[in-house]
């Protein structure tokens, strides 16, 4: 009991230019901050049905089961998974990357009877591909990753979910870095059930997984034989308390959500196309300097995402030597390559609030500190301004 | 698109006097508001370090493999099932409240072959019932609640962990509503995994749930045959990115861990004794008020709960009208009665912050103006005042 106690918590001013967690709002961290209520509180059910209608804006969705989990966007991940797959049903795993391989292990675990389709990562599936998987396969899910946070390629989804239904199987989609950045439409699309993240796109702290199932995914999970292998993540019992009946479940993370309701009210004052474009612009301005510095990306142009650009490390650059300076200099951080990335590529993220023309800038100046004795005249600075004014 | 966007989060003042959450300090309000830095930056690395320290001292354990899992407390129960159990398993699981009930129902969805022992609500377990119930079972492990938030009632946990671990068992047990109210000695008692949940007596908001596994439940994980079912709570890969490893598992909710982390430094600063002495004097103060208001508890003398006081509703007397007007006129929050005890039991809750003289004066106070017609003459807050005064 002779414990020191530590400081208080006292964070150093970080620019989050990783994968994430992104900038938060000084609006978020206060509204995170206000005081607690109880979670049957009318007030919290209150915010508890306005975080329901943002959400569904932001998914471009009328499902009524669209809500926040309880969990980081893993946990959004299982819930999807659980909720639809019953122990020996056939799932199909497109997978090109940590999150898709991710994906087919949580499935695994859930007693799916799991074919992974792969592809190298950095790249996308054709819908072609998929289609014939689908028919040879014959699952019921078929689970697929939208915008790969390990690669930072992004996935066409809209000819890909006409041959999952043409086949009579259900489409899984992760969103987690796309919702907020690129358009997700849920409905337009037809997706069957989508997870996301709070913090990516939706500048969130993390701890709240936004989750979305449209009518095929309930009338499966309606139609299961055996009960969901997480109690937690239950949707049967979730829905519940989400919905009119306001059934007990398990105590929501009240200040999380008081944080989420602020971040979307900021999403859609922006507004999602106005969010779209400065997300793309951005993304552009940074490519212009990367490629001034003589900095490639590791994904086809037609297929990168703009918040996450994972882009070739210089050969003769030492990844880590880099990236503790960028953090150590300016505060910066940006993230490590994954998985068979990992000492190759970079991840700089332009997420929900980190995705500004000043963010850019610095960040390009800083690199140029950075990579020193390889390259530093301003030339990525110059081209991304040039950018910029054009 | 053409939602109205609802005003900002803006909370009304309550005094949580329920099952939880409890009332939280301002410091830990500020500290959630702490600007978000990366889930591998150094500094918060140091404030997992420094938060696993403090929950080992909360819980008296050396355990290592201490830490707060990413989702509520009955993410914490799952978490300690999920790892434990493997299919076919036979867990022992002694129900004698809603929460008994839970683990019930998690360790059956986790394959578990599970045999209850029951009692009825608000009641406790003999040792020698759970140990001859032990002896016919012969379970991998046992599961019971050390303070069923649903009842009020506490349930000694010293001689079943000997009856258990005589049989070669493992003890698996709920402390959610206990921890830092009431004595949990995970070393002294060794109780193999324990979780709790942080909006308790810890007194932070719901989000996060303290776990901690000691050397037997280590090596029945080490030994599993089979995946653990989930993996968000797979502790085999969480204890990798909370240990010295650091590898990448999933992203920490980095804001609610500020949180938990200064809330333990507020039950540290105070000092657990002093803690637990705190408690049990408002809980008999608030004892002594009832009893003058003719309001009896639903759970026997020596098993009440310091920090739930579970108490019969007077006959006649209005349960949700008198809940509501506790809400609307002073903004105090309290339980209803959950499963056989709904509308014959109130649940008030002491935890945390919300234990103080003033919560207990003032709750007396206001129940004698919703309950007036039954009883008004200030006998309830003139006993507690002589309480406190003795």
């Amino acid at each position: 009991m002779t414990l020191t106690l530590p400081p208080a918590v006292s964070p150093p001013r970080r620019v989050l230019m990783g994968p994430g967690p992104s900038d938060v709002s000084p609006r978020v961290l206060a509204a995170l901050a206000a005081p607690t209520v109880g979670h049957l509180d009318p007030y919290f059910l209150r915010i508890m049905d306005e975080t329901q209608k943002m959400l569904r804006t932001v998914f471009r969705t009328s499902n009524e089961l669209t809500l926040a989990v309880s969990g980081t966007g893993s946990a959004g991940m299982e819930a999807c998974v659980v909720n639809l797959i019953e122990p020996s049903d056939r799932m199909l795993v497109c997978v090109n990357g940590v999150f898709g391989g991710r994906m087919s292990d949580v499935a695994g675990r859930a007693g799916a009877n799991v074919t992974k389709i792969e592809r190298n990562f950095g790249e996308i599936f054709p819908p072609n591909e998929v289609a014939e998987a689908v028919k040879r396969v014959a699952p019921k899910v078929v689970g697929i990753v939208h915008a790969e946070t390990s690669t930072g390629a992004r996935q066409p989804l809209e000819e890909i979910a006409k041959a999952v239904h043409d086949a009579g199987a259900l489409l899984l989609v992760d969103c987690v870095t796309s919702l907020g950045g690129i358009p997700v439409e849920v409905d337009a699309w037809q997706l069957d059930a989508v997870y996301s993240g709070t913090q990516k796109c939706l500048s969130c702290p993390p701890g709240l997984s936004p989750v979305t199932f449209g009518p095929r995914a309930i009338a499966a999970i309606d139609r299961r034989r055996t009960k969901i292998a997480s109690w937690y993540l239950d949707m049967t019992m979730v829905r519940n308390y989400w919905g009119q009946d306001r059934a007990y479940h398990h105590t929501a993370p009240i200040n999380m959500n008081y944080g989420l309701h602020e971040a979307l009210r900021i999403v859609l004052e922006e507004g999602l196309e106005n969010r779209f474009a400065r997300h793309a612009r951005n993304h552009k301005a940074l490519k212009a300097g990367l490629k001034a510095l003589g900095i490639e990306y590791s994904v086809a142009e037609p297929n990168q995402l703009p918040m996450l650009n994972s882009v070739l490390i210089p050969s003769g650059v030492d990844d880590l030597a880099v990236r503790k300076q960028l953090l150590a200099e300016f505060g910066i951080e940006i993230g490590s390559g994954l998985g068979p990335l990992k000492g190759k590529t970079w991840r700089i993220g332009l997420m929900g609030e980190t995705s500004t023309a000043s963010n850019v800038l610095l960040f390009l100046a800083a690199l140029e500190r950075c990579l020193a004795g390889q390259k530093s005249n301003g030339a990525g600075v110059a081209a991304a301004n040039a950018f910029y004014a054009s």
